[in-house]
């Protein structure tokens, strides 16, 4: 069954790739679990989609595809049927936070160099970019797209000068790289027959390992020759650390360097990772995003208790902290909104009258649970308003006699650098007039959000201080610390412009 | 603010028709409405929408828009934009039960006759179907389409004949279909400037009326200038009771006429709505669907109880009766399985290995929240149990040592007739040699189903002997009578062929 | 080779039908022939294209294809391979003349009778649908289209009566059909195994019977063996007569009946289909259309003779006809503008100034065939007057010194209500102020038409007094006459509104 | 109306460019112009089209548009709609010659320089472009396409090598890479405000130059007030000469430079441009191509004279030569096939003998014009022999007694290195073994070709001594030389590889 042992990297945050294990060629699956990877990824992108696959021989065969929307739409079945023989490959989900939407700026990028084709796929955002695009573009480079992916792409090539006598030393090339911008970036670099998984020294965006293994099922009779494949689960091994390289071929998974922070440098992982971003079963640093999520839940209702009949939860990522909430305050947790699935977020309203509509039409309420009772509804953040008012209007036209907003995370007051898209400063609902009446804005009863403090110690407190999935041996810095600049203004490192 | 108070006719199975109540011509929103209705029903139907507009005028205007998948989809922006000044219409979702699936069955129907034009949308499957297209067609008419409702719209055209002189009584005519066919059907028939929503004697299919009504906000001062819409809710009105015919119009609802049932004969309303089929907000017989599911898992909880740590659902439909499990049984309810909302139904997978896989990648193990322990897993269902076998497989992987399946209704074991798509017999389950071993079969430690008696008395029980909805004078039928048909294999009718 | 000879029914109009005449069942090729025949009717309607196929058996299986825009973009190849085993078959491309722009309205109309399922295709426009639409709503059928086809397929249906036990006689419907309306209607007819192809009394609308039949070509050494199939030609076999039903099925050709016009009328087909609609290798009358074309060419150079240098065309209609005009004035035929024929019609402009540069850019002058020369510009009609100015205008510019315009076919005055559609007769050149000055209004240097008595006479003098195509027994009127309402506005039968 | 004067470049080889001479900016017709202009183009390419406008300020806003198939389809009017002031701009129509048909090769493309952006559209094939791409790389520049058009745009940016300070070069970088490579290409290259027009010393692409001029009408009553635009005319101002550099921008048109080719070498402009690629109404050396390629046919009439009774052509790119014939031979010049111009090129037909069909029902016989005679049939080239032997046969079958192939060029032999698709010499008739006989292999009387002596004095024989367009003070050589590679194998200069 080796065939099916394929090791992959999985990465939470809009880039995945993959390496098949097994016997080279494999037929047609690495293209498969690629996409299935992006479609796993795809709340952290939905503009446009992109896979390059390579069939690992030298000099390589590439293959590209590329596609606008969501990754089930951007690959036509037909051209995902062509990529045969294809043994590896890197994919990325994108929304667009520098460069404009176009397919032109899909990742990953391929380039040609000297010594054949590398492929690139970048998420985070370059907090020095515009410095290096001048820098490449005085040798002389011209760059066609406005994008991180083909700057990083350039930047490999043109240091140190390719010869055509020598072999490229990627790793050296990497770790420049690394020392020409901190942050942020989590990258994988595809060069023939293997993946250099990199995180910047920061470890800003999140980056992963994990390895595709099957489950077996036994046939009707139970005996051995019916055993038949039930499926295929992506067990997560470790993190790629802040600053290290990992290098993934069909031989194996190999740390090849930790390049360092500045000295007294804390490593800045984003913490909206934990609170609104990655996916409830992602791990980061030892611990559960779920879990850290229910313990934002407990810690709100400690820092803002409330007199009321029943917890709820705007569905569905504000569930843990909802539940977290109930546990702690002993009230009873029910569901009081119903969703409806088929209401996409590009639905077409000629006016708000209707776009309003169209916000109540997403969610029923469920009246039995809550007519006539006060109702402590827990949502993951008000970044604009716009969506909560509807909602406590909903609830009360349907029974509820008090709505408490409690909010399990900070009011976001500052623009992100490094590849979170944010509303402008002014859109901000913590900026504005508005928010110093924030409840009788949105019309609810009371409303409270978590402290800074308070979101960072249910972050911090749960982290082992060896982590779980450690097994290299390298020893990462244990000390702890994350990037707190959109709710405190403070950056992790000086912001060039 | 008269201008946003429209009745409507709220139904809950795929038909959906809205008359504009204010001032006319309104401006664009009642295809507005329409399409918002439509995609608050789309969980019936996602084969292919349509909606037809009048102006209500004399002679009318009629507007079609039909097209296939989903509502979103399926109507052209530009389109619904060339629907000005309707005033009331009728719109549906389909999911092929009889007749192909073709943008030419696609409903609802629309005939010229002498007397001007019909519009008709159909919920359900006439069990004589066949003798009245035989009927119809002895009488020279010739059937360009396979659905029912063409059928339907032939058949009242038909019969009495028509002459030039007299003024038509689509009302006579209803009642005489209603005569020639006993169920199942719950229809919108629209004329000019009217709509007359019908449900069959039997009540097999649901269908309600509604009104919208605004909402309305508080500008930041507060004074009265300031107040601001900020959104539309469906507010319900009551039930169309079985064999009623109810007429809306810019002059308000009006029930017409009860249709009743051959003596003896109890009504025999769809039990799978309350399991399945229904939005969990929707209320049936004075009783809100969610609390029914919750009463089903609380039923199931005394039928089969089990040692064990944790309740958990299969998110989303069975979470109400994974609730009422865990307040039954004492345990604690946790969320074991996060869901990937971007994997569609539709992804195309090209070897059932990889279709597993896809299985596997729609769910995320929530391992923290389970691993070591014995869980309690509610589903609403099992059909063919291709689903339910990967979800344990996760969840034992992830370190749960014994999953326990529940089912919230009891197994499917015959066919329907009257507008639900079932597997053949020898798909189910229940029918198949596998079931003797159904736990060894999906890999469970423990299997068991709602038994039919404990779903009948969660239905039954909680109707109220006095539906709260209830403000019209009729008094239709309090005895109580559902279609178990699936499950115990007697129909409510005899069945023609 | 038996299984490539196919009889089929050619028309030039619009309808196109075939049989497979060998042996049953033939592979996908029937929609392939049909599909092509619609391409080579395209011209004569590029709004919607459909096909309906039959296996021939009893019951038959019907297979319908429909959709917008030209053949080619109408049917995905993917469901013109799913048409399998069909052994015939009937088409329709439609340029729509009543009844609104939809998929729906496009034929063929297929319905479902007591005596299994018809299908009509018709090119033509009953002059007195209203009244028959009247007569069958007041039998109580329903009409879900405006299109004279769905009128049609229901007048069939509807008498006489139907019942079960009878067999259909559908030759004595279509007779009782033809009593009810005189013209214009080419039509066929498929019933399970066979079609009927009927032309109106008055033969208003042409249609054509003809015979696929194989080239072969030789191998390189030229020994048997290496025959290959080099194309099928469809050879012409004869027009169906005014009045007559032919059957055409695997068995032949029958001609089944020929009904009468009234007393003293003369036959009435189209005289415009000579001048502009049929392709130029038609045959009609024992005449191909290219020669009448050349004929008007040299009928026109007697009526209207010039002194000028050379004699060109607005390719490419006009060509025959300015070929003609040069052999009867002796001056030398010269090429003046050469197309670009990837201008499509529907190129979409923004702007008068845009869509007339648009103009100018489908053609193109070659200057050194008439710089400094006199020129006549033969061109088939002037309809609206917008294309011809910019041409001159381009002709001038280049450096010709004189642009005589020689129209050769008389002005357009009057509506047709047969089946052409033709702009409003305010719209009509020949209707306004400007006629009086034509050649000054569109920049030309003189401007003369054909008169109606030369058209009539170049397409009649032609006709052979036995036709030759003529194989059949029955002895159809040889007394000529045509159409000419539009010039004259002299219509063949009286029109009911 | 001097917001109407735009100067422009018209170019013949799938590369056009315009300027807006009138005040700026202009609204959106410079977009429209450029589509306009592809349009006229779209003959030489149709895979895929793109262009890029610039709003001329500085710094620039560039917009690009860029899709697949043809013009028409590319460009979403919507799209083209956005393109708000843009007051230059180049374009491009692509059919592969290197590099794999996607949206990213798609032309013209855009980098980002230290000094702005600039935009290249490439006509032609660098002779040298693999040692050229190594030298690129060398320098540590990464490609991410295969096409020539984004080598040159790394060329351009190279070298030099660019300062911070310095003003950018282009027309010295021009000339550089004018010297790097000798041929062939048709170059635009847009900065900030000006448009670059190139010709590579051989002159091996055509490049020409225009002006847009508004055609005024007169209305009704003559006075001056109601004059309008009729339309707006493209006229030919001259060809950018072999070696020079051309610079376009709204102050008028200018010749910067003009590089030579090495001592003692000829021009190579492609003779094929006269023979099939380019428009007939092209002008060339002074001479039109309709002429050139009349002049053909009478030169054909001589090395190969004919007992016949008719000439024709296969419509219509023959139709020169074929007019020529006859005038030469004293024989009439008739029509024997008529097009039906819906037979698109890529109808997919499942098997041969239904493409066969295809190519039969592409083409109808005007038999009265040709049975019972000797036909000269003119066409001008054979490359695989696969269309005209269905046209023989079709003709033989319709009546003719003999059919006479007359080529009016010489076999094509070997491949192009130079921008042109061959097919590969394997599969050119005049290379296969059938080549001796090939009349008896494509079903002709007789097979002649026109010499490549014939063609040389057919083409040379017409060229001025001075050209007619010559306006400018320059002396480019007046020695006439033409790239007949494709018929003879000798390339004018030597091939690197």
């Amino acid at each position: 069954m080796s065939e099916f042992e394929e090791s992959g990297i999985g990465e939470e945050c809009g880039v995945f790739g993959c390496v098949a294990a097994g016997e080279w060629p494999t037929q047609l699956e690495v293209a498969q679990v690629l996409t299935l990877g992006l479609v796993a990824l795809q709340h952290r992108g939905q503009e446009s989609a992109g896979i390059v696959t390579s069939n690992g021989v030298n000099p390589p065969t590439y293959n590209t595809l590329k596609g606008m929307g969501l990754v089930n739409n951007a690959f036509p079945p037909e051209d995902l049927l062509k990529m045969r023989s294809c043994n590896l490959g890197i994919g990325h989900t994108r929304y667009s936070t520098t460069g404009i939407s176009e397919l032109q700026n899909c990742q990953p990028f391929v380039v040609d160099t000297l010594h054949g084709k590398i492929a690139v796929a970048h998420n985070g955002e370059l907090v020095n970019a515009a410095a290096l695009r001048r820098k490449v573009m005085r040798h002389g480079v011209g760059l066609s797209t406005s994008s991180d992916s083909e700057l990083i792409t350039q930047l490999l090539a043109l240091t140190p000068p390719m010869e055509e006598v020598d072999a490229p030393d990627w790793v050296a090339r990497i770790k420049n790289l690394m020392h020409e911008t901190p942050t942020s970036y989590s990258l994988l670099v595809m060069y023939t027959d293997v993946i250099y998984a990199v995180r910047d020294p920061y470890g800003n965006r999140p980056l992963s390992i994990g390895r595709l293994v099957p489950c077996l099922g036994r046939g009707k009779s139970g005996h051995p020759s019916s055993v038949c494949l039930l499926c295929l689960v992506l067990r997560y091994y470790r993190e790629v650390m802040p600053g290290e390289i990992v290098q993934i071929s069909k031989h194996g998974i190999k740390s090849l360097s930790i390049v360092p922070r500045p000295e007294g440098d804390l490593p800045a992982f984003c913490i909206f990772e934990y609170v609104y971003f990655a996916r409830p079963d992602s791990i980061f640093e030892g611990q559960m995003v779920y879990t850290v999520r229910q313990q934002c839940g407990r810690q709100l209702a400690i820092e803002a208790p409330t007199e009321a009949d029943v917890v709820s939860t705007v569905p569905e990522s504000a569930t843990p902290a909802a539940l977290g909430y109930a546990q702690q305050s002993g009230l009873p947790y029910v569901e009081v909104l119903c969703k409806n699935r088929y209401v996409g977020r590009t639905f077409i309203q000629p006016n708000t009258r209707l776009r309003q509509l169209g916000v109540a039409k997403k969610f029923g309420a469920l009246t039995d649970n809550f007519a006539g009772k006060r109702v402590v509804l827990v949502d993951d953040s008000i970044v604009r308003g716009n969506t909560i008012s509807p909602i406590i209007k909903l609830l009360k036209e349907a029974g509820a006699t008090e709505v408490h907003i409690r909010v399990a995370s900070p009011p976001i007051r500052f623009p992100c650098y490094m590849g979170i898209n944010i509303p402008t400063k002014e859109e901000l609902i913590a900026n504005r007039p508005e928010f110093k009446d924030i409840a009788g804005y949105i019309g609810a009863t009371s409303v409270q959000y978590l402290s800074v403090e308070g979101l960072v110690s249910a972050v911090q407190g749960g982290i082992p201080s060896i982590q779980k999935g450690e097994r290299i041996s390298t020893k990462p810095s244990r000390r702890v610390g994350h990037c707190t600049a959109c709710l405190t203004g403070k950056y992790p490192v000086e912001l060039e412009w």
